[in-house]
């Protein structure tokens, strides 16, 4: 009954655990802005726009915790704080990339189904 | 500052909150298992195993709104519910596959990252 490609249990719960973590809105946008450069925190949250200061925090501390992300701490005054993608990160990107121009080529696709099935299901 | 291939932020916002439903772990299994072949409820919940009636109701409707699920219901006593991919949910299979190819391979060295990364900021 269960497919062969997602029959290892764990192997599919860290796989969809990971999947989780990388479609986190957040995360992914994290991700794609510091694709191009690194950049320090109070410029990744101008960036990105309406996020909050710990919804970035957050998403940053998780993204370096599972090594996309490296976080550097500049000595000078104010300290200085840099964010970078990882090796790991930038290899990542591609996949993740993939997804988002297929979404990007799709959007219109997926909200003219939202508006049948809106249309059809009424309250 | 903001990178040219994210400038349009409507697009950007629908891009991540697409990613966000495709990211969604039980979406996510749900779509992997009807990849294989068509099922019903019962049979989905079996094979995916601890997800709640509640949880997996709610994930066939998101999915079958934006239109990767097509919902079929025989006219048996009782009746029966058939839940199978869409043409487009067909499509978005080769993507995602390509971003849970990367994760199997690479969950290693996201697992060596988050054993340093806890070592290093132990409490």
């Amino acid at each position: 009954m269960k497919p062969a490609h997602i029959a290892e249990t764990e192997d599919c719960r860290q796989i969809s655990q990971m999947l989780s973590r990388v479609g986190d809105k957040w995360s992914m946008l994290v991700v794609t802005y510091l694709g191009e450069e690194g950049m320090r925190f109070s410029e990744l949250r101008r960036g990105i726009g309406n996020i909050s200061q710990k919804m970035l925090t957050t998403s940053l501390r998780n993204l370096e915790r599972d090594g996309f992300v490296k976080r550097t701490v500049l000595p000078t005054s104010p300290p200085r704080v840099d964010y970078e993608l990882t090796d790991l990160g930038r290899e990542l990107l591609v996949p993740v990339a993939g997804l988002a121009d297929w979404t990007r080529e799709n959007v219109h696709r997926i909200e003219t189904a939202r508006k049948e099935y809106d249309l059809l299901h009424k309250p």
